[in-house]
C-alpha cells in the first residue's frame, strides 16, 4: 500500500491527505434534518448524517487526493451505528480508490497489539475461514509501550504490504511535554524516530524505497521535521496540523526528501469545513462539498508552490 | 465510579479485576462450535461465541470480584459484531453490580480525545438528545500526547463521577525502551507518574480520598510500583501481569496504601482461560466457568496474605 500511496501521489501530484474528521458542527444543518427526518434523533440519525456528508466531500475529492484519513473517534462517539458508518467509509473510500489511513492510534501489547492489527488491517480466523473487520490500508499506531506494542502490526503490514504511520511528535500545544524532554541530550520523539528507522529497516516493500512504516510529525513543528526527515529516511512522514493548526505549505518543504516524496500533508476541518470560513462562504451549506474540493485546490496549490521556491 | 470501586473492593474483599479479554483460544470448542452451528463461521459466529463465553465467566465471578476489564481491541478484531458484544459485555457486567474498565488505551488531542471520552464514558449530543455510546465506568489512556490529550477524559470524568487509568509504566517487556528512559536523571514513567498525580489532584469527587485519575503500572515491576505509590498517593494504580505475565501476591504490596487500597490487581488469562492451565485442568472445558472462579479464590487469597503479611 504505500506503493499505491506512492502512485496515487503522483498520479493526483498531490501529497495531500484528506481528514474525515466529521465533527457534527461540520455538518450542514440541511443533511442533519433529513437524516434525523428518517432516523430520528438517535445515533442512527447521527451516524447517517456523518455518512452522507462523508460521501458528499468524497464525492468531491476523490480525482484530486491521494488519500483520505478518518479519524475514528469522530465514528466510535455514536456506538454501533457510528462505527458501523466508519466502515461504511474505508469502503467507499478505496471503491474511489483512495488509500485509507485509519487514524485509530490503537496501540497495547503482544497479543493485543496484534488483534488490533489483525482487526484494522489484516484478517481474523473464525474457524476455518477468516474476514477484514476494518480493513483500512495504513492505521496510526501510539509508540509509548516499546516495540512490543509495535511490531504485532508490522508482522501483518509485511504480510498484508500495508502499513502504520507511529505518533513520533504530534502536532497539539502540549505535545512537548514528554515528547520534547531530554534523554542523553536527545529529545524523546528523536529515539522513538530513530526506532522507527529501524523499524522500517526491517519492513521494507520488495519492490519500493519506503517502509510500510511511517511516522507522524505535526506541521506545527517544522524544525522537528527536518530533522527527524534525516532521522527517518526510508519513512514516509503524515504530517498533520496543516491550515486550522497554523502549518501552512511553506513550512512544510522540509518534511519531503530530494525526490519530492516521502510526506503527506493532512488537513481535516480547512477542507471538510471549508464553507464555515469566510473564504468560501460563498459556497454556502449546501455547497460545501464543492468548497471543500476548492479548499484541496488552494491547498494543492499552496503545497505545490513550496516545493517549486525550495 | 471511583467511590463504588472503592465500595465494591470492600464488599468483596478482593482487589482483584478479571480481565475480559476473550481470545478465541481461550474459548472453549463446545461453545465456538454450537455459536458456528447457530451464525456459520462468521464474524457473528466469533462474536456470539465470545459472548457466551463471558456470560459464562462473569456470572461464575460476579460476586467474588469488584470489577472487570474488557479488553476491547479482542471485540474490535471481529468488526461491528464483535463492538456490538464489546457494549453487551459493558451492559451485563454493569447489571451484575460490577464496575466496568475499558481497556481501550485511546488518547488523542482536543476534540479528538473530547469524541473518545464523550464516547466511552460520556454522553454523545444528537440533535435535542444525548445517548451513552459505551457507557463505561472507567477507561485506560495513553499519555504520550500530553494534557491536551488527557484533559477532555477529565472533563467528563468530572461531569460523570468516571474514571481514567493513565498508562504510567506497563507490563511487558519492552516497555522500558521509552518509559524508563532518564530525563534530568528521571525515568520517563516518574513524570508521566507526576503528571498524573498532578492531574488527579485537580479530579476529585467530593466524597473520597481517591482522585478519578489512576495510573497503570505493571505488576511486572514492583520495585517502580512502590516509588509509583509514594508519587501519585491519590491514584488508584490498576496493576496488569498479574499471574500469566508472572507477577505475584508477595511483589504487589508496595502497590497498596497503608489504608490497604490505592491499588486493584488485574488477571486476564489466569482466570478466564485457568481450565487450560494445569492446576486447574480437571474442571475440564465445560467446567471453564468453575475454573475461573477457583482460579479467582486463589488469587484472592494470595494477595490478601501478601497484604496481611507485610
Amino acid at each position: 500500500m504505500i506503493n499505491q500511496l506512492i502512485a496515487n501521489i503522483k498520479k493526483t501530484n498531490a501529497p495531500v491527505v484528506v481528514g474525515l474528521d466529521p465533527m457534527m458542527k461540520f455538518v450542514p444543518e440541511y443533511i442533519q434534518r433529513d437524516a434525523f427526518e428518517q432516523y430520528g434523533e438517535t445515533l442512527e440519525g447521527a451516524a447517517e448524517a456523518v455518512w452522507q456528508f462523508n460521501k458528499g466531500i468524497v464525492d468531491a475529492v476523490c480525482d484530486l487526493v491521494p488519500a483520505v484519513k478518518p479519524q475514528v473517534a469522530m465514528y466510535e462517539q455514536f456506538g454501533i451505528p457510528g462505527m458501523t458508518v466508519f466502515k461504511r467509509t474505508v469502503d467507499y473510500c478505496k471503491e474511489k480508490g483512495l488509500v485509507v489511513i485509519g487514524d485509530v492510534k490503537r496501540g497495547d501489547i503482544g497479543s493485543t497489539s496484534e488483534a488490533y492489527a489483525v482487526g484494522h488491517l489484516g484478517r481474523v480466523s473464525v474457524g476455518s475461514r477468516s474476514y477484514s473487520a476494518f480493513d483500512e490500508d495504513f492505521v496510526t499506531v501510539n509508540p509509548y509501550l516499546g516495540s512490543d506494542g509495535v511490531k504485532p502490526f508490522m508482522k501483518v503490514c509485511a504480510r498484508e504490504k500495508k502499513g502504520i504511520f507511529v505518533l513520533v511528535k504530534t502536532s497539539n500545544p502540549s505535545s512537548g511535554e514528554f515528547q520534547d524532554r531530554l534523554m542523553d541530550g536527545k529529545p524523546l520523539y528523536e529515539l522513538v524516530g530513530e526506532k522507527v528507522a529501524q523499524w522500517g529497516a526491517e519492513c521494507m516493500p520488495e519492490d519500493g524505497d519506503y517502509s510500510y512504516v511511517g511516522a507522524v510529525v505535526g506541521a506545527t513543528y517544522p524544525e522537528q521535521g527536518r530533522i527527524m526527515r534525516k532521522v527517518m529516511p526510508k519513512s514516509f512522514i503524515l504530517v498533520p496540523g496543516y491550515g486550522a493548526q497554523g502549518g501552512k505549505g511553506a513550512d512544510l518543504v522540509d518534511f519531503f526528501n530530494e525526490d519530492g516524496l516521502g510526506a503527506i500533508i493532512n488537513s481535516s476541518r480547512g477542507i471538510i469545513a471549508a464553507y464555515q470560513q469566510e473564504e468560501y462562504a460563498h459556497f454556502g451549506e449546501r455547497g460545501y462539498a464543492d468548497a471543500a474540493r476548492a479548499a484541496v485546490l488552494h491547498m494543492r496549490e499552496d503545497i505545490s508552490t513550496a516545493l517549486a521556491n525550495r
